[in-house]
């Protein structure tokens, strides 16, 4: 494919269309993705999670000079799984980081809901895949919250950092409500407000009551994305993470994983798709969800119906 | 089945081990859901939902109450999808209210992770139906928090009641975040508290720029869950939605889109293990994932060869 081909000998254009495609219609990405695959596999991959308002666009930003100043290019995927309600925050962040795409070793991207949640983990990966295999030595996925969306896109990453700022109990509250099992690195942004000593030991005691039979303990970095402080050694840090994955083994355990999770998704959908498309174009999808909702039948019954009209007819 | 016909009959102890039976083993619980079923489909499901620490335990516990005291017998489930790392307090909330449980006509039961969370939100489900089939006229579905596990368990629910307190900046967030599309009424409570106007404010607000075809508007009930103040007229707001489900045909429509959610969830999950657990067994879906690790074949052909050799499998 020819598009495919340009954004692989570096044309921004192509690698730019190739993005929306991917994002857009995922059934016509396919080919591409599938050209693409072999390419993949290189990248290093940085997921940037915390709550709104903790410096994360500001901290990617200096992340990115740091990796630049290193000659390494770096590709960022901005994902705002919230409600079309706060959607316009992230967006606004990202005109100030416009000024840095002048580089073209940096590629910046917004991916924002549409329609399922799940489409977005989806579509991450894909443009994850189109960055990795385009060549981009680090690409950073920067995320906002905690929810299980955020959880499945941050799952695609190899090292998570996860932002907290001083003094704000609700971070905590967050950290305990999942992000510490998540969380690679800690940066402590806005290391110069009061309550910074306060965040640390707090973190350090959960991670003392959680560490069990971990073998990395999150370090914490102070930084100050506003001025750049701590940030060259945030930097170092990811950069350990990676070291320890790959000395012990673990990155081609996270890629194997990565790679079942995907083909475990791909055969679910393409499974259900056909069995329920089927169901609904036959139009008795309808009449066994009525026989259901009228207690007729149970959705059991109704489910193994389609199941195995399905079976029968494509087994031929 | 026995246990059925007898917690059907009216009896605590078999209720109890129905209910544990569906929540920790789904297929052998299947042959009880079944039977259960055409009994289904009477209850009033009410959702009570919102941060932690805004008073939802003991709203629910004056909710009780005020049902019990028009003479409706009530279920409540207390779902809490957070990590182990916070399992703890909802439990000790329960504790409190474990007194209410003297009464035969409540019945309360905590549901915590076990796994994944869309195992959570299946288990709520059925855990409904055992409650619905048993007779009780209301049941309660409490949880925690706005991520996409809470947003599925409260999609089960008739009415959502959203639990806000004043003066917490991260409720407003939280509710920015999706909460808005899912509150049917909002409960203001504490409304002792300083800053109470200022929140009723910002969500009327919230809820005038929202608004735009829909045609029930959420009302804010102001309550003091500590001594009861408000609740009779949360109490009557949660009926009224309930009336505006009946009476505009909502109520139909809801309960079809829950049948063909379940249904479809059946038929997705029957496929996925039939063909995954076929590939596993034969060995050949880790040689896939090594293959696709390697680049040696794609994600989407590995895909497709476990789709297709099931569906030659299991269509003779």
């Amino acid at each position: 494919m020819e598009m495919v081909e340009r954004a692989l000998g570096g044309d921004r254009l192509s690698l730019s269309r190739l993005i929306t495609l991917v994002e857009t219609d995922q059934r016509a990405a396919r080919p591409a993705l599938q050209e693409l695959y072999p390419h993949t596999g290189r990248a290093r991959i940085v997921g940037i999670t915390g709550s709104p308002g903790v410096g994360k666009s500001t901290l990617v930003d200096r992340l990115i000079q740091s990796f630049r100043a290193g000659g390494r290019t770096v590709g960022v995927i901005a994902v705002d799984p919230s409600s079309p309600f706060t959607g316009g925050a992230l967006l606004g962040d990202r005109v100030r980081m416009a000024e840095r795409t002048l580089d073209p070793g940096v590629f910046i991207r917004s991916l924002a809901t549409r329609g399922s949640l799940g489409g977005l983990s989806r579509a991450t990966g894909d443009v994850i895949k189109v960055l990795d295999a385009c060549g981009f030595d680090v690409i950073i996925v920067e995320t906002v919250g905690t929810g299980q969306a955020e959880v499945d896109i941050i799952g695609l990453a190899h090292t998570t950092v996860v932002v907290v700022v001083p003094g704000l109990g609700d971070d905590i509250q967050a950290i305990k409500a999942g992000i510490l099992e998540i969380a690679d690195v800690f940066a402590i942004n806005k290391a110069d407000l009061p309550g910074h000593q306060r965040t640390v030991a707090e973190i350090e005691m959960m991670l003392d009551l959680g560490q069990g039979q971990r073998d990395w303990r999150p370090p914490l970095v102070a930084t100050i994305a506003r001025d750049g402080t701590g940030v060259d050694e945030l930097r170092r840090r990811i950069d350990e993470h990676y070291e320890y994955l790959t000395t012990t083994g673990r990155l081609a355990e996270r890629q194997r994983a990565l790679v079942e999770r995907e083909i475990v998704e791909l055969v679910t959908r393409s499974l259900a798709d056909g069995a329920l498309g089927s169901a609904r174009e036959g139009g008795w999808l309808a009449d066994l969800i009525s026989a259901a909702a009228r207690r007729e039948t149970t959705p059991f019954e109704a489910a193994e119906k389609i199941v195995q009209a399905w079976l029968a007819r494509s087994g031929k």
